[in-house]
């Protein structure tokens, strides 16, 4: 193996891969990135068991070969590398020379052979969407999810094909049991629904990642057990759960008894302000709706109180609630409507928020007990 | 006590005694700031015992008084107020109440009497320095005075009065013992010297934050037991450590056998670079220096090797040692000069750091065994 590569374009490799290797693994290969030097480029792969990363970059490839190295040893000397274009090449005993301008490195490698090899897959349909939409509901939903459930089905990211006035849309589903997120967007091709398909938080997480800067049309494919993203020369498999998501639906209150309209950063500055003081644990918040406003007070033991008046449209009876203020400065914080609306039952039912005017975008948050 | 104080003056001076107040003391009144509101403004005082905070802001003072708050608390409320002028009212059980815009926020307070009492303090003499002269001083030493060691005498920086052509000179020498720093500036008053001076590390580091971007006179006055810094209506009161600071003149070297003269800004780099592999505890980095220029090389035990060349002026037989490579780095990161003087004697004697051209800094680092 001996290719040259530009710094930057290494870097982009390596960085890619950082959040999928596992750091400290037992099994030292899942700490390395598989390098395969062919006539076309350089080729990329990680993974972490659950889910493989497969990328193509670059490369000016001069003896085609492959090797593994440690991806985070590798990806520390190529962001302190001094000049633009690196030579690596494959040495004695797996052992890997980098070269850039007067610094030179050696990183301990280990046989391609011992890398675990890319599963197989077969998509039974494929469908495109915008890297933007995706970006975006995964964006309005990530935040919900479970982080580590003993409810497997809460600890990712439910795929519904839903039908629209402006057409087929892929609505994302996350939930935690005390908040729930959708998002949708419109895609093209066939979803291929009957199945489970519920993507793991993780690869979701590195997906996202990827697509930041992602002007195109990202394609998902599902299989059997599994689930494929493709783009730009890009390929991420990942398995799916293999769990039951609630049946969300059935949990949305279909009517509400008050509804409010609110500035989005008004609500987002006093909800930050007033919660220095909710309470560590639930981040409690009481909540006073009425005609002259909202009203938002916390108090934390020994230490002070907060109260805040926020302006709103109210139509309804005043009603007096608890939230997790955190809970709703996360779905504030992915919404970039101007105006946010409230529906809301009694004391202790969900609330609905909803960015004004825009129907690809639903929030239900569980109130908390007030003490 | 009422009065009404400006936002940003509020936040400035509840930052100032962050680093002061304990955070999570057994003591509850060292986790206070001191608020006494008097007709001239606001006076803010803060301690942790060993050292003491007074300082005066801009406040329209209806009714004067005083009480203690969290400084933390308070601080964390400031930081978020929405409007440009803040109302703070003392109410009933010591409890304070802060009004700004539409927020509204009352805080737990403590008596002010429960508040220690501001050490008296007499000096001996004063001296004055410019700001920005004391900044320099304590940026070049701070670094390498022992952050706790249990030889009491390292603890501090050491002041000294030397003559130089240029007139009479404030030094400041800080030491871990496998490093020394000393740097100096010209000063106008009293040292009075012939006392013990060894100025504790964390309120040498608090002076240092308040002066950042100061730019006037600061004025140092010594007392049998403690040192006061004074500037713009800043006091800060400090106990002198008692213990002996090692007599630093004598380890130092007198004569050398080698002389390299290096480009500061390629030093560091190719520091950088060769250190990922430095290995963890001693940063251990093997210096080879010859005609040819200086090669560094480190080694990482099962993950690889690094190697750098660093052109140089050298004068003398070729040699190699070996270097901490953080410590070396720790020094090049607070001289300004381009170009840097070492002087080398042999494989383990100390090295001094120089800025080319400058009688006002050194450095020396003690070199490490190389397996």
């Amino acid at each position: 193996m001996d290719f040259l590569i530009q710094r930057d374009e290494l870097i982009r490799a390596l960085s890619r891969v950082q959040g999928i290797v596992e750091k400290r693994s037992t099994t030292p290969i899942l700490s390395t990135v598989l390098m395969q030097a062919h006539e076309g480029g350089l080729r990329v792969t990680a993974t972490d068991k659950a889910m493989t990363y497969v990328g193509n970059f670059v490369a000016n490839v001069n003896i085609p070969g492959e090797v593994a190295v440690d991806a985070a040893h590798a990806f520390q000397v190529a962001k302190v590398l001094p000049s633009d274009v690196v030579a690596l090449q494959l040495g004695e005993n797996q052992r890997v020379d980098v070269r850039c301008g007067k610094s030179y490195y050696k990183l301990a490698g280990q046989a391609a052979g011992d890398f675990p090899p890319v599963p197989s897959f077969e998509a039974s349909g494929w469908l495109s969407l915008q890297a933007a939409d995706l970006r975006r509901i995964i964006d309005q939903t990530w935040f919900s999810i479970a982080p580590d459930d003993n409810r497997y089905g809460l600890n990712g990211a439910h795929l519904d094909a839903v039908e629209s006035p402006a057409g087929p849309m892929l609505r994302m589903v996350g939930t935690d049991g005390n908040r729930l997120s959708w998002a949708q967007a419109p895609y093209t091709g066939n979803l291929a629904i009957g199945r489970r398909m519920l993507l793991p938080r993780k690869p979701l997480q590195e997906v996202r990642k990827m697509i930041d800067s992602f002007s195109g049309v990202v394609e998902i494919g599902f299989g059997e057990r599994a689930a494929v993203v493709r783009f730009e020369g890009t390929t991420v498999h990942m398995r799916l759960l293999e769990a039951e998501f609630p049946n969300y639906k059935e949990v949305l209150p279909t009517s509400f008894k008050r509804r409010v309209v609110v500035d989005r950063d008004v609500f987002v500055d006093s909800l930050r302000r007033v919660s220095i003081f909710a309470t560590d644990g639930a981040h409690s918040v009481r909540f006073a709706f009425g005609a002259d406003g909202l009203v938002l007070t916390a108090r934390k033991l020994d230490v002070g109180d907060s109260r805040e008046e926020v302006p709103l449209d109210f139509a309804g009876e005043p009603i007096v609630m608890g939230f997790n203020a955190r809970f709703i400065q996360e779905v504030l914080n992915v919404l970039t409507a101007t105006r946010v609306t409230l529906e809301l039952g009694d004391t202790l039912s969900p609330c609905i928020l909803r960015p004004m005017d825009d129907e690809n975008a639903l929030f239900v948050v569980m109130p908390v007990r007030l003490d």
